[in-house]
């Protein structure tokens, strides 16, 4: 089947290269397909490493193998597999993930620990040794390349290639993110894992890495949802090789560690939102505020609950402003609501305030809002001052073409 | 736009009357539309009643009174209005009620408390009060019809009508029960609230039909999905006349309570089962059996993270044994799970044992099962001695359709 390129895709961004990282790609032919699908990116030696990973019960032997690798702190090598993503696959499929980490750490001479593997592709097949071994061998003699080559070859059913990069200033310093990221639907486990990267030159200690990384997700790639379901492969790692030369942030208070941590923040959030513009079937791409919740955590969790209600999807996807399945699906979230102080907008615009629709309600302007590609809805639980923003995209015929039509 | 009957519908049963209650219909022309779409059932003094409703924190005005009203245990007369759902429409939603219940008890001579009111249909309008009024005058008029016609009067975008009956003996006494349902898409708020009304002769006392109606619901209405959206009126109510003269039932040990409780719970099954059947979209019924969980709770979760998962849906619906997506939806169920103990079979198939495809998986007969309109899935998780069967339907172009195409 031929996935068209999605109406909300984006141009790949001017990635600029990242002080430390050298990236090379390869053929495995894990799939058969005519086109790189290993990839392999070397970090300084020193280089800072942090992850968050899904909390999938059912996680591949890369996701158990890299939450505890994370915790070491420091990584000179990412290995990514395009193509099988080696979940559900028992002792073999570790089996081929300790011969990838002993193959390349004996090449870079560094510690098992160090090399990171992600997978991603079709479950309940063991990635396949042999050309796991040979695409190895292949990629550590390969020629360098840039951003845009690497996020080609981690794509599988991804229908645009999907990057991002900020700057911010440490001191005198200029430190530079450049991100990479697959995924389309945001989950579906038999090719469309998310699995992202983000590369900078600062200097960061690895704890600080991680508590800046897990932050940045909580306001990134934990408010997107496609279908609301969860990959057995998830993964975001985050590398600092420290070759900017900046004095290495430690602490929130540390000098420049707020405008990295913006920087950070900004490329997950770009990433997050071109995964949900890949989302299977989307046509539009929808953002939910959710404000006056008993604290942000349950705005979150509001949020989360109207982005996954396919009635709501459904509805954005015929151009509905169906205020009505909002309220369902807050009534459904299980958080602490009140039917009587509810408000829901489309566009800008109220529709409903305090529990019951405007009277002067005009639903000529929100039909127009409604007809374009960015929606925006608003929701205020008038009990609080928690918020949220969560994205998400419609629910169309493409999603069950693409999901039902579809013979693994 | 017309919906057609359901490919999975089944023909109404010859619902048998039940002494004590009488069932009337009326035109109170809530929507355009011509049909009856207020019912009336008058209950013999002393029926006690049970409730279950909507665990949502947006709930109707109805199911707010009825919650309080099922406390006194006594009911004398069901009001059901169809069209509109008086949903989200404040103090003059709660007004239309009052006015309701105030007519029908008047007219009785009864207690307030004692008259219980659902509406189901389009959110966010007031039930008019003019229409309502009239439409309970002519309704307390009519003559007396049967089951097919309440269960045809409370439907609104149902593409068939649904009912089941039971008997039961409790010593020499023979005890019935019929009941009538409603819903179509478990929960679409516009149109597709479930209504459920199970009438019974048998005597049985109010906290011991409700600790009989909560447990039934347990396991039928609580296990049934479609997609996983939770509406604002949800309710089930039982009705027990006493009619049939037996030593009224008030504890698991009296004797017949083990055979009266299983009758309930064979209608209730069997009402939840149509629900699925009427599923928007749906071309394929789908019972899940989940075995081997820490606990009956835990297995009931897990079941319906799998039956509410768009991409196990899409699987089915396209004759995929995809346990690939099983494994994801399971892994994010959040419950306790070990990746390599999970078993997945389709139609008494194991496709997938402790964590790895079987090597002898023979995917025809599988293939064959899936063709079916009846699908069978197992999950065993290997871990515990918890058990739980939901039912769901697949997920279809059909869905879309009828979700997307819609203009509110």
């Amino acid at each position: 089947m031929d996935l068209q390129r999605s109406p909300l895709a984006r141009p790949f961004p001017d990635l600029p290269a990242i002080d430390g990282v050298t990236l090379r790609v390869a053929r495995a032919g894990y799939k058969e397909w005519d086109r790189a699908d290993l990839t392999f990116a070397e970090l300084a030696e020193g280089t800072a490493v942090a992850g968050v990973f899904t909390q999938s019960a059912c996680a591949s032997s890369e996701v158990e193998m890299g939450r505890e690798q994370v915790q070491q702190g420091r990584a000179r090598a990412l290995i990514v597999n395009a193509g099988n993503s080696n979940a559900f696959t028992g002792y073999r499929g570790r089996e081929a993930v300790e011969q990838i980490v002993a193959q390349v750490s004996e090449a870079l001479g560094c510690s098992g620990e160090e090399v990171f593997v992600s997978s991603t592709g079709v479950i309940g097949v063991p990635l396949p040794k042999d050309k796991a071994r040979a695409g190895v061998a292949a990629v550590l003699g390969a020629q360098p390349c840039g951003f845009e080559d690497a996020a080609n070859a981690i794509g599988t059913t991804d229908t645009f290639t999907k990057g991002a990069s900020a700057a911010a200033m440490v001191g005198d310093t200029r430190i530079t993110l450049s991100g990479i990221i697959k995924g389309s639907g945001m989950i579906a486990p038999d090719m469309a894992t998310m699995l992202g990267y983000i590369f900078t030159d600062a200097a960061v200690e690895p704890e600080f890495l991680q508590e800046m990384l897990s932050k940045a997700n909580a306001e990134s790639f934990s408010c997107i949802t496609v279908d609301g379901d969860t990959s057995t492969s998830d993964t975001v790692l985050a590398f600092a090789t420290g070759a900017a030369g900046n004095a290495p942030l430690a602490a929130w208070d540390d000098a420049g560690a707020d405008a990295v941590y913006a920087a950070l923040l900004d490329v997950c959030r770009s990433l997050a939102h071109l995964v949900v513009r890949d989302g299977e079937g989307a046509q539009k791409f929808i953002e939910i505020a959710v404000s006056g919740a008993a604290d942000d955590a349950s705005a979150r969790r509001v949020g989360l609950a109207i982005a996954n209600s396919p009635l709501v999807k459904t509805a954005i996807a015929g151009g509905d402003a169906n205020w009505g399945r909002v309220v369902m699906a807050v009534g459904k979230a299980g958080e602490p609501a009140d039917r009587d102080r509810l408000s829901i907008g489309f566009g800008g615009i109220w529709a409903a305030k305090d529990g019951q629709p405007l009277a002067d309600y005009d639903e000529a302007p929100v039909a127009k809002h409604l007809e374009g590609q960015d929606i925006r809805m608003d929701v205020d639980l008038g009990i609080g001052n928690g918020r949220a923003t969560v994205w998400t995209c419609d629910l169309t015929h493409g999603y069950i073409s693409i999901n039902a039509d579809y013979r693994s």
